[in-house]
């Protein structure tokens, strides 16, 4: 880890920055395929499928049998665990559902806001050797208890043209109305314009490589919402000395396996962690399967010594980090503190993988400096509120003129004459 | 007013066609201006109002002395008004105000969301003949009550290098924190930035023409997010024979005079309106100063028969209009079945207007069909929403084991050793 200690404030961009971005382009790429899927359909989706997964498919609909034999396919303790964790990421998401706000901000001008389901939404779930079904549960379940009708998974076949079971599993456990086997630029093509098999989609959520992000961005210009902006996995974590040096590097070391690119920042407020927290890291480090890939990513992360409170929270809500581990003493000084993070894990007992998985918190949070004007997803991320106004002959009385005055004064006369016209009635 | 009555079905696409938006290629002009007031801030930024405003401003902020001469230059009509307005904004937007969800979703595991401010803000306001004071109060209160530390504003100077009163005097009722003479991509890219003058904000807010529509777009992708896609502005009007046309062609009107882009669409359940909404067209378009505007955005508009009421719910879903004025006996029936819109308008005496200035809901709404999946601006539009976890040593003998199955499954093993070094240690 790269180390620094008690950082001059005029050093702290370097140390807050993420890396730029590869803005590869990949414009061409995605303009073509897109352009293939909305004139071609499921024929086109089919052969892309061939070219870039290798992979043939018949049918692109996962079929009931795929699904229900899913289940037979994965053992009764993940079962179990994909279940606790649904119960939990469940129970905090309908706990977060809106309300109708209602006022009368004057006599006879009732105001009201009311929430509604996204109707149709699209979930893409990445292919690969690892099948991530947690962001499955993550995605699904705040879907349903939202109320979206169609709730539409798209994954990567494998070569043999199946899907991981834990990801058919999951998504069934958390109420996906169809699954398609199909990865890539396709899949958000496929649900930006709908084809034969595949529905068109009113949002677009879920992680991806970078023909995924490229895609996502262009379903934005073509009329379909995506969930936020990608970007590399990040933590920071702010230790003392009550925090165990050896969870925090437990901790560091689950972000840093994400991927090489994964952003990594430990900040101590006492130097004595500093040999303690690098033991823990070469006694950590070897055992792992994604070894090297950790490694890198350590390389490139930062071990900062701050010692001054203040320092320390305006250097966060400077990073705002999408996960940050606060393992301090005085925690209440930081709560009260924060001002930009995605989520939040407290005390020595709380590893960002519970959140990951079980919790019941969400995963999908705001990345590369975000968190200062994102929100992680939320049930909020699923509905859209809609105002409404009745105004009676009284209220049109009492704010009438107010608005004569003001359509006047930015020339828009017919907004004038609406009001005048009804005042006149009365 | 292009008629059609009763619809085929399959003919409705066409009707809840948006003109496709000219993608006019502004790309290049946008990389420029942002690449020089990223590199000569303040300098580039008085040298683009000089060639795009033809204005010469010596200081980019108002001064203090113009923020407080603005309320004498403006009638004590337009101040009631504006104060009117903004207390009844003010009033519904803080109803919006979001509370903390807290819940322990197994023992020992406490989760809960709280709410946090965008800390920067900027608003865009254009500059033009008329001086759109009522954006301010429906962008800077709502920011105002959630908390943000800095409300910039930006719009272009006049000839003269000033701000029209009403604006600086709207600013300065709801709140604003600085105003800045600047307009166009140059105050977009200032607030994506900042310079030496103008502050680097976290989201921006506001209408525009094309350049800043493009501008906005263009800070997205350098980490400045933005309130929503632009487009057009529409209403669609919903009306019986309880609905009087005089009333409702006003409404349409006031829509059309926005620009010749308006879409208006007006649909009647019973064919003895149609003759009288055509009367009143000619009655009330010749007397109206923008009748040119307006009328080119009444030829392209739609005056539509639809006696079946739930084709015409599933016709006003589809079309997903920003504003949508309902004037039927039935009112109940389509308040449940609306799924799509930004902001509704029930009866003979709530106009559009009234919304756009003075009922208390906001004029910030999406457009486009984006009322699928976006809510018009609203207090959570100014804030973040953080999520919070605390486990204690139960809470993770209770969950750990879920989550040590599920990282297996995903191959992520120092996600599980995370849990099982702390499993170890009870």
């Amino acid at each position: 880890m790269i180390l620094a200690k008690n950082p001059d404030r005029k050093d702290w961009d370097k140390l807050t920055k993420r890396p730029a971005l590869k803005q590869q382009n990949l414009q061409q790429l995605v303009n073509e395929v897109f352009q293939a899927i909305r004139e071609e359909g499921d024929r086109a989706v089919l052969s892309y499928t061939k070219i870039f997964d290798r992979a043939e498919v018949e049918k692109l609909k996962a079929t009931p049998e795929e699904l229900a034999g899913a289940g037979n396919k994965i053992s009764d303790d993940l079962k179990a665990a994909i279940r606790l964790a649904g119960a939990n990421i469940e129970k905090f998401h309908r706990a977060q559902t809106p309300t109708v706000v209602e006022v009368e901000t004057v006599p006879g001008v009732k105001c009201w806001q009311e929430v509604r389901p996204i109707e149709r939404v699209g979930i893409y779930i990445p292919g690969g050797t690892a099948p991530l079904f947690s962001t499955v549960l993550m995605l699904a379940i705040p879907a349903q208890i939202a109320g979206c009708k169609d709730i539409v998974l798209c994954t990567p076949p494998d070569k043999n043209g199946q899907i991981n079971p834990a990801i058919l599993f999951a998504a069934q456990f958390a109420g996906v109305t169809q699954v398609f086997k199909v990865g890539g630029i396709q899949a958000i093509a496929s649900m930006t314009f709908g084809t034969e098999s595949i529905p068109k989609v009113n949002k677009i959520f879920g992680p991806g490589n970078q023909y995924v992000t490229a895609a996502k961005q262009r379903a934005t210009q073509l009329g379909v919402a995506i969930d936020m902006p990608a970007g590399p996995s990040e933590l920071l974590v702010l230790a003392d000395e009550t925090a165990s040096p050896e969870f925090v590097v437990s901790d560091l070391l689950s972000q840093a396996e994400h991927g090489t690119d994964s952003q990594v920042i430990c900040v101590v407020k006492s130097a004595s962690l500093i040999p303690k927290i690098q033991e823990q890291l070469l006694n950590q480090l070897p055992s792992l399967p994604r070894k090297d890939i950790a490694r890198k990513a350590i390389e490139n992360s930062k071990l900062i010594l701050m010692e001054d409170d203040q320092d320390c929270m305006d250097f966060i809500n400077d990073y705002a980090p999408e996960h940050f581990i606060l393992c301090v003493e005085n925690e209440s000084f930081y709560l009260n503190g924060l001002m930009n993070a995605g989520s939040v894990f407290i005390g020595n007992y709380t590893p960002e993988s519970a959140g990951d998985y079980a919790s019941g918190t969400n995963h999908t949070l705001p990345t590369n400096g975000f968190a200062k004007s994102f929100s992680g997803v939320n049930i909020d991320a699923f509905c859209k509120k809609i105002t409404f106004q009745k105004i009676s002959e009284e209220g049109i009385r009492r704010i009438g003129p107010a608005i004569e005055f003001m359509a006047e004064a930015e020339q828009l006369k017919a907004h004038k004459l609406a009001v005048t016209k009804r005042l006149l009635s009365l």
